[in-house]
């Protein structure tokens, strides 16, 4: 073993890029950083192959795109840092999720097939794929139906994002693609497999996203069967029950992998994680108390406590799920940076971020309440804890003399009662909170929205220092994966210490802004309440949306 | 008399500009025309004189700005046209209302006073001044306690924008400039006094923003007694008794006002109007059956009938205040092309009319219902038919694949809405309207709004051939001033048919549209009757807006 810095690489797979970093595995330092755009991006316009529409709501990926991010980034980690791949003891990566696809048994992926490839149903399934809506209806109901034990585990609603709806909907639309799928697996767990050559599962996504516990395993078959016949072994079939813990070793870097990536064979490859989830201890978060909001297009809160609780319209509580040992909380908001970014390009035809800079300057001028706006920020439905892909945005309060930054600061505002809703709700449930842990892009990006989110939830307001948690979260989970004999850490929490802080500045807040925001609070409170009612204007509206373009196909 | 073709001056004094046109008597034909925007346009944020910040909801106007405009308008028309003014028999002139102004004994406008030139209450008090509504609300709930049988007449709420509501601001904020007001006086007859050098005052003002009316005059003294003790007598000190109807001769052009306009000393002068109403002979219509809409930043709704009828919220019914023999009902709606301008400047910072197309061009490719949004049009409050300045706008249904163009058509028809709900309170009343004949400046440059209006009213739709239906309305009551004996017109009735024309477009409704147009508007409907009660979160929200904005000042 080499003298020098030991070292290991994060790759964080977003949205629209991958990222990897390269760590100093006793400091945590990022020695280089490399960034990749997918070369499809996010597809949900029209299929690249035959440039056929796709229906409303889709979100696609080619899975090519992230062999190639993930080879670039790691090549050019190694590379900017003059590392030689013999100190590299580890690699882990993480992903967003749910996103899956299907694959054959030896993992190529079925839109590779020229076959598959015209059919929208072999690619990749985004994590914001919202099409199978059906899906997750019939889910919900038949679990409820059947008085399935795990339902309280998700806040009694499951979404369409998740695993089983996204599958569900293969076998209802495409039922030969299903047919095809020798495999349909996490995007994650699937990138783990081309590194090893083995396929592995981790315990994150099967936790959070497919209806997995450490103590029950997966629903039974008679559930999956009450779904659809064919939808009976699904886990037997399609997936495994062979699930491993983040920090543990999936394998190593194959023959293949480390011609891709210029590691060097024999590397171990830790189990894969979900960029959230894996961001909690790089915000060195290890311990009940905060909640870590990891903050980007949308933003995911994650808590930790020691007591197993049924919060409603949390996406899941899973023990070990995000540290071992305690039960992870997980809730969500589905349009948070995706909201300001559509907001700034309404209003600039760009989303670039001095456009955006210049709305924050705006905004951060105005005196809470000033504007007469209020929003429900639910562009993109709402999470938690309404756990509902089809409700939509509200404004209200606009007038001749609003001016662009006063709609930007309502709807950054509004996505701070949305979280204030989510504290007020874990609090419900007997587990509190005493500060915040924001991580992401965003809170770099957006004082303003850090100062808010201190004001309106009347809490002090911390930042992860590193710009890149997730990354950083699986170059951490990449150490204990390797283990202290590599050079690495025996457990995720001496990890932390080691390599995770916080930034210097802190967000406390202001006490004289709190009895407007209360107020306006309660008004949210309020819209939130009614709009989400089975027979509100916006349900309504929603109605005559769907029967319109069922009329006119686009 | 000149052997040449008879003309008359029409001068359409609205928000931002004035324009003259010089009109053929005998066949309406438009021989020339001319605009001139006001130097100091609307003065709605900082007085020009001492850079002083304005409250929010004030707007004022320069008077000397208007007589730069008459004078430069109508010596453009003449020299454009060749014509000698021996041939000009007569001059309208027609003004936004109620815009209103303190004025001394001989007219001179108290904010030419170097002493009240400070004060923003010497300066022209603009139709869209909203901020008397302290005074407005006085003024309805003392009628109301005092069960004021003129009431009725105005759908039961009378406006902020009014000429009493007004003056009564004044009395309350800057006595001294009531004090030292020897006159009270629409805009519209402060400039027939320039022309004429003689006060007159017009029915049509006095009847729709004056509480007047031919039966019954002004309201009782003790009224304006109940108001404040220096107002009882606001009538006799600050107005006159004695009202002029449209068609009359208020005067002959001065020797002053010669040298302005260029036209002869002793021209006839028409008793001056009001933009809206004086184009409904413009638009063709002098019998009951039709609704006019003229449309423009706001629109106004005129309606004829026979019979006498009280409408909930309408802006009020004047006998003869429109066309001599019928009752005119006339309702409004405060922001139309205002709002479209105010989202076309939202996204493209810029509110030109190529902006406006493209936005039309997108939002034309829609189908009824696809873009799942609906919208209340109150970015200026809602004049008809809840008469209420203090509401604001809602937008529903946003996401994040939402484009400029559904929120732009979302907003066009949710004025439409609007306008439906006025036509429906007519027909509850007794008041059919068999066909709209839409008027001003936006049925020209918006042909999506207009097919919109005939789709979701389920009504015909006309355009008046004319683009300048106001001034060409003026010219028209300056041919009925000056009489048949000089070469003009006996009536309004005979001056429309000899003067006014239909556009050959006509927009039908597409019965295909009705079913989903009927149930976005059944939405409109509950969202109006929701967020204009008491209780509302819009309500709430603009308490919490008025005191944020308390306490700290602009």
């Amino acid at each position: 073993m080499s003298r020098e810095t030991k070292t290991t690489v994060g790759v964080d797979f977003g949205t629209e890029s991958a990222r990897a970093v390269l760590i100093d595995v006793e400091t945590g330092r990022e020695l280089a950083s490399a960034v990749r755009r997918y070369s499809s991006g996010v597809i949900d316009h029209r299929l690249p192959v035959t440039g056929a529409a796709l229906p409303p709501d889709w979100a696609l990926q080619d899975p090519d795109d992230y062999l190639e991010s993930l080879g670039a980034t790691v090549r050019a980690v190694l590379e900017d840092s003059g590392t030689d791949p013999v100190d590299v003891i580890g690699i882990g990566i993480d992903f967003t999720a749910c996103t899956m696809l299907p694959v054959t048994s030896d993992g190529t992926p079925l839109c590779r097939i020229p076959e598959f490839r015209p059919q929208p149903h072999a690619w990749v399934k985004l994590w914001k794929h919202h099409s199978a809506q059906p899906e997750a209806d019939l889910i919900n109901h038949t679990a409820e139906q059947r008085g399935e034990p795990w339902l309280d585990r998700y806040g009694r609603r499951t979404s369409s994002e998740w695993f089983f709806a996204k599958s569900l909907q293969i076998l209802d639309e495409a039922p030969e693609i299903y047919a095809a799928a020798d495999r349909l697996i996490e995007a994650a767990d699937w990138i783990v497999w081309q590194l090893t050559g083995v396929e592995s599962r981790n315990s994150c996504t099967a936790g959070y996203k497919a209806l997995w516990s450490k103590r029950d395993g997966f629903p039974e078959k008679a559930f999956f069967a009450a779904l659809a016949p064919g939808f009976t072994d699904v886990v037997d079939q399609k997936m495994s029950r062979r699930i491993s813990s983040p920090g543990e070793m999936a394998g190593v870097i194959s023959g293949e992998a480390a011609a891709l990536t210029g590691l060097r064979p024999g590397t171990p490859v830790a189990v894969a994680n979900v960029d959230a989830h894996v961001s909690v201890p790089a915000a060195t978060v290890v311990a009940p108390g905060a909640l870590v909001a990891v903050m980007g297009t949308s933003t995911c809160h994650l808590a930790l406590a020691d007591i197993d609780r049924v919060v409603p319209g949390f996406c899941g509580v899973v023990e070990d799920g995000v540290i071992p040992g305690l039960f992870g909380y997980e809730a969500g908001q589905t349009a948070v940076g995706d909201m300001f970014a559509w907001f700034t390009n309404l209003v600039s035809g760009d989303s670039r971020s001095d456009a955006h800079g210049s709305l924050e300057l705006e905004a951060s001028m105005l005196a809470p309440g000033a504007s007469g706006l209020v929003a429900l920020d639910w562009w993109n439905g709402n999470r938690s804890v309404l756990v509902d892909a089809e409700l939509t945005g509200l404004l209200l309060g606009a007038t001749l003399s609003t001016e662009p930054g006063e709609i930007y600061r309502a709807l950054l505002e509004a996505t701070v009662f949305g979280t204030r809703v989510i504290i007020e709700t874990l609090e419900k449930s007997g587990i509190g909170t005493d500060q915040i842990v924001a991580c992401g892009g965003l809170p770099f990006q957006n004082r303003l929205l850090m100062q808010l989110t201190a004001d309106i939830t009347g809490l002090p307001v911390r930042v992860a220092a590193s710009r890149q948690t997730p990354a950083l979260g699986s170059a951490m989970f990449a150490a204990v994966a390797a283990g202290r004999d590599r050079g690495g850490h025996d457990s995720i929490v001496e990890a932390s210490q080691a390599m995770a802080r916080l930034g210097d500045d802190e967000y406390l807040p202001d006490g004289s802004a709190k009895p407007t925001y209360d107020d306006l609070f309660a008004i949210y409170r309020d819209l939130h309440d009614s709009m989400s009612s089975e027979t509100s204007e916006m349900r309504r509206l929603r109605s005559v949306q769907v029967r319109a373009r069922e009329a006119v196909p686009a």
